[in-house]
C-alpha cells in the first residue's frame, strides 16, 4: 500500500446528513430501536467477569442488561427486570452474588442462567391452566452474547444479525485481512487504564470524527508528531489494509514518541510501526499499535449526549510488572480530549438554520458518506423530509 | 375472622398493568385530570388551620389550591390565582393573614369567602353591560371542601362525586362496619410528627406496595417482628375487616416491640392489639393502631415523582406533655423507608422491553387487580393499546 | 398634554390572552419562529465592538449570531456555523480575532466580511460542475444588521421588514414626533452600567409589565416617589407624546431623588424633568430621563425563562470620569426586580385552569391589548382553539 494524495479522488463536495439527525428526539428512538437495539454492542470486558457470579449492569439502547458468569463458566446477558413485578434485580453498576440472583423486592430468585428456581409460596403458584408454572417462562429474559476479541457483544434483538458478517467481517473489511488482527492476540491482553468520557454531542458526530482526520493538522498535534503522514489529513482506515506509519524519529506511540513496550508478540513485520484505526458500527472503535490496543465503546444517553468508555489494553506481563503505561495512555487521551471538544462545539449549530440541509464533506471524508448511508438504511429519512 | 392461607385462593398469576402506565406522559396527564383533579383529595389537616386568616397552599393535580380559615370559622378552599391578571395570591407553602387575601401584583383584594372586596379604581370597573362588576363572579374559583378525619379533603371537579360514596365508603367497605374508624376518635388526634418523603416513583407503585404484603418478609424485618402474620405475605387489608394481630411478646407498635401510649378511648377490645390498613384512593393511606394513626397522603408531581407526607397522630395529651414518640415513629418511619426503596428499584423497568406487557399477581396480590381495573376505568387503556 | 383620569376611558373590561399562551411549548416555538427570528432584535452596543476582528456571540431566536467589526470599519452580522461540518466558529460571549474567524475544527478560515479565504486542500475543491467552489457560497451566512441608537439591530428574515416603519417608527409612534428621541443624542453615550436578569416568566409578562402602571403603586415605592403621577395607575406610555413629570421636591431620577447627573446637551425644555417609557416590540423597552437612558433587551429562552439585559448610558464623560452613577442605576434596577418578581409569581397560574381563558385588564391597561393582537396575528390562536 503506497501513499496517495486528496487528488486522486472525486474532488467535489458531498453533502452530510441534515442538522436534524443529530438533535431530533425522535430521530434518537429511531436509533435505539433500529440500530442499538437491533445489532451487536459491546458490553464489557470478559476478565472483569472472571468468576462465577461476577456480573456487570450495562446500559444497551434503552435497556438495563445484565451480563454475568454462570457457574458452568458461561458467560450470559438478561434483561435487568425480574418477571414478577418489575423490579431491577441489581442497581449496582457491578458486583458478584454467591450462587442466584435474588430480587431484593419480593425474593423471586433465579439460577445463573435465568431460571427461576425460588419464590414465596411458588410451589402454589399455578398457571392459567391449572399446572405448576414454568421455571424458564418466567425466568430472566436472555439477551444474545457473543465473545470476541476478550469482549462481551450482546444483542437485543429476537433475532440477531450474522455476528461474523457484522462484527468480525467489519474489522476484516477494514484491515483487508480475516487474520489480521488475529496477530495482536486481543483477548489475550489485559485492561491497563480505562477512561470514561461523558461527551454533550451526538454519538454519530462522534463516530465522523473518529472516521477522517482531515481535522488532525488543526487538532492534534501530538498525534500527527507520531504518525506523520496524518497532517496531510487523510485518515488511517481511508484505505483497506493502510495503517499510517510512525515518523523516522519516532520509537513508540506515546505522548512523546519515546519508546513504548515490546511489540506484541504475534504482530507481522509489516504491521510495526503503524498505527491502524478500525470503526465497527455502531458504537465500537479499535486502534491497534504494535504494544497496546486501544479500544472505544459509545453508549448514547439522549440525541446530544454519549458515554465512551476507552480501554487501554496491554499484555498481562506489562499490567502485572506495573509498568508504567502513563506515555502511551497519554497520547491517545489528549487525541479523545481535542476530539470530543470538537464535537461539543459542533452539536449546538445542529439545531441552526444554517445546519437544516446539513454540511459538506471534502473528498478525504468521502466514505463518511456510506456511513450516513447505512443511518439512512436502518432509521429512515429523518424529520425533515 | 380467622387467618387463612394463600391456598385459599384461585392460584393462578394475574397480568399488571403494561408498564407504559407507570412512565408516559400522556397517562400520567389523564391521570392528574380524571383522577386527581376529579375526585376527593385529601389537602390539609384541619388544626394547622385553626384561626381565622391562616392558610395553606396545596398541589391538587396541576393546581395550587389555597385551603384558608374564613373569619366565620368555616374553612374554605380556593384556586390559587388571582382574577385580573392571574399572579400567585400566595407563594408561601402556609401562613396568615390579617382580614382579606391582597394581590400583592395590583392589589386586587378578596374576602376569606372569596368575594372581591377592594382594587384600585374598582368602583371606576364596569361590566360589558356598563353595570359595575360582579364581586363574586371576579372573586376568586372556589373548589369544593369537606372536612373528615380531622382533615380537609378538596374535589376540583365542577360537580364533585359523593363524599359520603367515595371516601367514607371506602373505609366502610375496608373495614365491614361504618362505625369502626370512629372508635379511633382521629378528627379529635394532634399531629405528633410528619416526615415528608420525595419518592422517584410512579405514584399507583407506592399504592399497589401498600396494598400487598407478599413483600413483607423480604423487606420488612422490624415490621414482620411486630406483626409475625405479615410473614405469611398476606397483607392486613386482603380481607374485609381483618387487622393483622401483634406477636405475643409484642407489647406496643414500635420499632422494638416495647409498648406505647394508652389505648386509644374508643377503641374496642377486638381492635386493641391489631393493625389496620386502608387504603382511601386515590392518594390516601390510614394505618390503625390501638394508641396513634400513620396518614399518608400522596401527590403526584410527574410519571416518575411522587410526594408522600406522613403524620403520626396521637393524642393531645400525649403531644401536649411531650411524650417521646420516637419509637413509634420509626417502626413506620422504616417501613416507609424500605417501600419507597423498593419502589424506586421498580420504576425504571416500567419502560423495558420486558415489562411492555407488564408483570404478575401472585394469588395474594389478586386484589391489586381491582386498583388496574380502577385506573383503567378513569384514563382508559394507555398508549400501548 | 394635559393630565387625565381612568374615567376618560370605556370602563368595561377587556380579556387578556388565554393562559396556554405563556406556557405551550409549540407557541413558544412559533413566536421564536414568527416574531424573533422574523423582526429585528437588538442584540449589542455598537461600542462593544469598535476595533477590526471585535465580535460578539449573541442569542437571537434559537440561532447563535455572531456580531463582527470588519477591516472596513462595518459591522455585520452572520450566523455562527461553519459551512463545513457545523462547528461554532466561536463559542465564547465575546473576543477579538486578528484577521480571519478560523473554524478550530478543520481550519476553514472567513474573512470578517464572511468570505471563505483558506481550508486544507482549498484549491482542490470542487463544485459538483468541476468548477472551483465559490467562496461567497461556501461562506459565512449573513444577517441583516441596522445600526440605530448606538445599538447594532439583526434580523433572521431573509426580507427583513422596514427598519424605518418597525423600529424606528413604533419610537416616532409613542413619542409623537421623529425627532424626540434624537434630542437624546443616544448613539453617542456610553454604558455606565450593565445588569443582566435572568427571570423565570414567558417574555410576554414581562411587556405587559413595562407597559402598564396599574401595579405601580403597590410594588414601585420608590418610583412613584419620583414619578407621583403613577401613583394613579396610569403609566407614561398611555397617552402619545406624554412623559411623567418628576414630583415638585425631586432633583432628578435617583433612588433618593437627589441631583443626577447634567440635563443630555439636547434635551428640550418640555421634555426635562419627565419620565419617557417606549416599548419596541418584540424585546426593547427605552427610558428616557434628563441626564441618561436606561436601556433593556429581552432574550427569551423557554416559555418561562427570559433574560433581561439592562444598560444604563451616560454621557462618554460621566463614565471617562468615573462619577458615581450608583444613586441612578439604583432606581431602576430596584424596579427591575420588583417587576421581574411579580411576573414571576404570575407564570404559574398561566397553566391554572383558572386562567385558560385568561385574566382581564382593567381601563389603563386597555392598550395591551394590542400587544395581544399583535402576538396572534404573527403566530396565530394558541392550542388552546
Amino acid at each position: 500500500m503506497t501513499e496517495t494524495t486528496a487528488t486522486d479522488h472525486p474532488p467535489a463536495l458531498l453533502p452530510t446528513l441534515p442538522g436534524d439527525f443529530y438533535t431530533s428526539a425522535s430521530v434518537f428512538a429511531a436509533e435505539q430501536e433500529q440500530i442499538f437495539e437491533a445489532t451487536w454492542c459491546c458490553a464489557a470486558r470478559s476478565d472483569e467477569l472472571a468468576e462465577p457470579g461476577r456480573f456487570k449492569n450495562v446500559q444497551i439502547g434503552r435497556e438495563s442488561v445484565l451480563v454475568v458468569r454462570g457457574r458452568d463458566g458461561v458467560l450470559r446477558a438478561f434483561l435487568n427486570v425480574c418477571r414478577h413485578r418489575g423490579a431491577a434485580l441489581c442497581t449496582e453498576p457491578e458486583g458478584q452474588v454467591r450462587r442466584n440472583l435474588r430480587c431484593p423486592y419480593h425474593a423471586w430468585t433465579y439460577a445463573l442462567d435465568g431460571k427461576l428456581v425460588a419464590a414465596p409460596n411458588l410451589a402454589a403458584l399455578k398457571e392459567p391452566t391449572g399446572e405448576g408454572i414454568d421455571r424458564y417462562r418466567y425466568g430472566l429474559i436472555p439477551v444474545a452474547l457473543t465473545e470476541w476479541l476478550g469482549y462481551a457483544w450482546v444483542c437485543l434483538a429476537d433475532e440477531p444479525p450474522s455476528f461474523a458478517e457484522e462484527v468480525v467481517g467489519a474489522v476484516t473489511h477494514r484491515l483487508g485481512d480475516p487474520t489480521a488482527i488475529e496477530h495482536y492476540g486481543i483477548e489475550d491482553l489485559t485492561v491497563g487504564r480505562r477512561v470514561v468520557y461523558d461527551v454533550a454531542a451526538n454519538w454519530k458526530l462522534i463516530v465522523e470524527n473518529f472516521m477522517e482526520c482531515y481535522h488532525c493538522a488543526t487538532i492534534h498535534p501530538e498525534l500527527t508528531e507520531v504518525l506523520p503522514e496524518f497532517a496531510k489529513g487523510l485518515a488511517a482506515q481511508y484505505y483497506v489494509g493502510h495503517g499510517a506509519k510512525f515518523g523516522s524519529e519516532i520509537s513508540g506511540f506515546t505522548i512523546d514518541g519515546s519508546a513504548g513496550f515490546e511489540t506484541l508478540p504475534g504482530v507481522t513485520a509489516d504491521q510495526d510501526r503503524r498505527y491502524y484505526a478500525i470503526t465497527v458500527k455502531p458504537a465500537v472503535f479499535v486502534n491497534l499499535v504494535p504494544d497496546h490496543i486501544i479500544f472505544h465503546r459509545m453508549y448514547p444517553l439522549a440525541a446530544d449526549r454519549t458515554v465512551v468508555e476507552c480501554d487501554w489494553l496491554y499484555t498481562p506481563d506489562v499490567v502485572a510488572q506495573g509498568r508504567d503505561v502513563s506515555r502511551s495512555v497519554e497520547l491517545f487521551h489528549r487525541v479523545n480530549e481535542q476530539d470530543f471538544a470538537a464535537c461539543e462545539r459542533t452539536q449546538p449549530a445542529m439545531s441552526s438554520r444554517a445546519y437544516r440541509h446539513g454540511g459538506v464533506l471534502v473528498p478525504s471524508e468521502h466514505h463518511i458518506a456510506e456511513f450516513h448511508e447505512w443511518v439512512v438504511s436502518r432509521v429512515g429519512p429523518g424529520d425533515a423530509r
